[in-house]
């Protein structure tokens, strides 16, 4: 099985793949978004790993744009706990650091390391994962990165400290996507877990109208576990929502759900469901 | 009046002090969010503005948590377009260039005009404005920078190219935070806006809180212009929710919504009401 992400080998999304297909699964890195899906349109690979939401950043709008351009289905989910470890090639010491290399994003998620370390230079870098490649095959001196244990692994660096982010509360949240009509699949581990549907809708914002829209998964008594607004640009008082439930879009009572949020909503689409983290 | 803003001189942040506060505003740069709240709780700033959401990257959680931490209101937002523009030394022309610098995900931005001029080699760094501050400092042969126009005013740098980011739909809404009590700010152009208010509550995620929650809005006609659910981690079906409804606070119909809202829900904070943007 060969599911497409976004990275370097070595990446947060490689260990998504790890946790959502097991270990034979074969990753295949690509530089951007738009070329995962367009790997997965083309039949070059089985299946996409993508992150759609991080726990200090936000929800990744371009990755639900590009699951509305495409026609895929969410066959699972994943978590993965962003760990940034100081990584180095074989041979060098913590004391020997000098510079440490990673993207900007992940640097700043270590001030608390930087500021207790005050002879280490942050360089700024594309990639994480991609920031171990560098240091392992250029070698500059005195130059470590920031990255997560699977880039060590991979390039066969060192780490020199586990853990060295400042909020353990760092944790991004992954879809896998298969071609229209796959069934979910079930990660090792996730047999018992709750169901879950994810779902797009939009309405126009006249007063109430997103609460009508709620009414047809309260009507049912649904648990809502993800509800997002977000403005469609250039059509004023127009409204995507993402929205997540509890339960499969084949249970009764989500059917129902769904047939009376179509008919109150101006748009709907049903991304999948499947097995929650 | 002195305004802090995170970044530095040049960023986008300082161009929404500018239309916020007018021209007469002293902008004072923070490397980082926490010393934005910071200078404005220990009085250093008179207010401070940061941005809260972006169109393609979502809100901006830090800023909500920090909003949270303060007794800050909120008195004014505005939204800035994310304009890049290719920035050199003067003397530097279009056919030099052979490197540019700026923030990854500014660079990432601009892929289109990278595929373009294939010449041209990308460089990590951190900031947009410092990318403009450092080529104007250092001239590294054939450099040129990535950032907002301000930047290029600032520190007396060119314009290249103007506007070669992919996507023209990407802004950022950004708020003027100053102490509690502290009255709404009409900004050049915006007394006639419509009033917002902004809050935060969290519910226990029973099936139908939210809707129930919502009720208290939509049973007074008002307006929902932003919702967004966040997990609260190490509480699972606990969240918080953003929310932003048009109206202002002393309005019979909101003062109302709110306090049948604060009835309904576990905790609710009313961060203020402000003219629109």
């Amino acid at each position: 099985m060969r599911a497409a992400f976004q990275g370097e080998l070595g990446a947060f999304s490689q260990q998504a793949i790890a946790q959502l297909l097991g270990p034979k699964a074969r990753p295949i890195a690509q530089p951007w978004f738009d070329q995962v899906f367009a790997a997965l349109a083309s039949g070059d690979v089985d299946a996409a790993v993508v992150p759609i939401e991080n726990t200090l950043h936000g929800s990744i709008h371009e990755n639900y744009d590009l699951l509305l351009k495409h026609d895929f289905v969410i066959t699972g989910e994943t978590s993965v706990r962003i760990v940034h470890n100081l990584i180095a090639p074989p041979g060098v010491t913590f004391s020997k650091v000098t510079r440490i290399y990673s993207h900007p994003v992940a640097l700043n998620q270590c001030l608390d390391f930087l500021a207790a370390h005050k002879n280490i230079q942050r360089e700024a870098f594309y990639d994480t994962a991609g920031s171990v490649k560098m240091v392992m095959e250029q070698r500059p001196p005195g130059a470590a990165a920031v990255a997560g244990a699977l880039a060590a692994e991979i390039y066969k660096a060192r780490i020199l400290k586990r853990g060295i982010e400042d909020d353990r509360q760092n944790y991004t949240r992954f879809f896998l996507l298969e071609p229209a009509g796959s069934k979910p699949r079930t990660a090792a581990g996730s047999a018992k877990k709750p169901w879950k549907t994810s779902l797009v809708f939009s309405t126009r914002n006249s007063p109430g109208a997103l609460f009508r829209s709620l009414s047809a998964i309260a009507l049912r008594d649904l648990n809502i576990t993800k509800i997002e607004s977000r403005p469609l640009r250039g059509k004023p008082w127009e409204y995507l929502f993402y929205l997540d439930l509890l339960g499969r879009s084949s249970d009764a009572a989500v059917k129902y759900a769904l047939g009376h949020l179509g008919e109150l909503a101006d748009f709907l689409r049903v991304l999948g469901s499947y097995r929650s983290a």
